[in-house]
């Protein structure tokens, strides 16, 4: 396990509700002990590449897993997963595209982008916990993650 | 839920035991009713791209996720990602690497390549099999698949 400085996930989501759901099923489980949380897609290429208010971010800790809502203010979830995948700094951190909707296009253009994983929220409250937790312990006890 | 005929797992795998392994906790907990098994590397590129003996193979029918095995004969488990993920027809397929070491230089080359997700397999018997569980649920009910 890491220790309490790793980050080991990085969400990026907009709407309060499922922030706080997440990290509640997280912090249930004892799956995460630091995750950042970021509001739109700006942010958190802002946070990635050291830029803006994150200009001062240690770049070499990386989170072991990004939780990517698709639908998000500014700069939306694809083209934040296009300048990740399209950098060597960035590329190899594992990707879980998170989204409401079940859009066809959406899942064929994320897979063409390089996403890890595409999860459908669920809508049901415990379905939506339990998800939470398998991808929690999925991405943080059982894959091996680009750099230790 | 795909129904029988789908084909839900490829796996890639020369050891036997890990073969038999991995068929007995997918179907102790019900998680895949079709699941294929090819043994070296050659023969996962000739199922995947219809060639050799796999050349009537219906492509349009691709597995939801591909177990590979990392150190496999004839065609090892890089070179099999590496195909996969350079052609359009396969790059969207999950493929998982699947390893007994954790050579740091086999886990950087598998992420810049591409991978979905990258596993050691645990030693332990029970606890390979609960891998296996988390991994069927995750890739079968979870992940959405690129294409369905």
């Amino acid at each position: 396990m890491p220790d309490d400085g790793d980050i080991e996930i990085l969400l990026v989501e907009d709407n309060p509700d499922d922030v706080e759901l997440t990290l509640h099923a997280l912090k249930r489980y004892k799956l995460a002990n630091r995750i950042d949380v970021v509001r739109d897609g700006e942010e958190a290429l802002d946070y990635l590449f050291g830029r803006g208010a994150y200009s001062r971010r240690d770049l070499s800790r990386r989170p072991r897993v990004v939780l990517l809502d698709l639908k998000l203010p500014k700069v939306d979830g694809l083209e934040v997963l296009k300048a990740m995948k399209a950098d060597p700094a960035t590329r190899s951190i594992p990707v879980v595209m998170l989204t409401s909707s079940r859009e066809e296009r959406d899942v064929v253009a994320s897979y063409k982008l390089g996403v890890n994983s595409f999860i459908v929220k669920p809508v049901d409250f415990e379905q939506f916990v339990d998800a939470v937790r398998q991808m929690g312990y999925y991405w943080l006890l059982l894959n091996h993650p680009p750099v230790e």
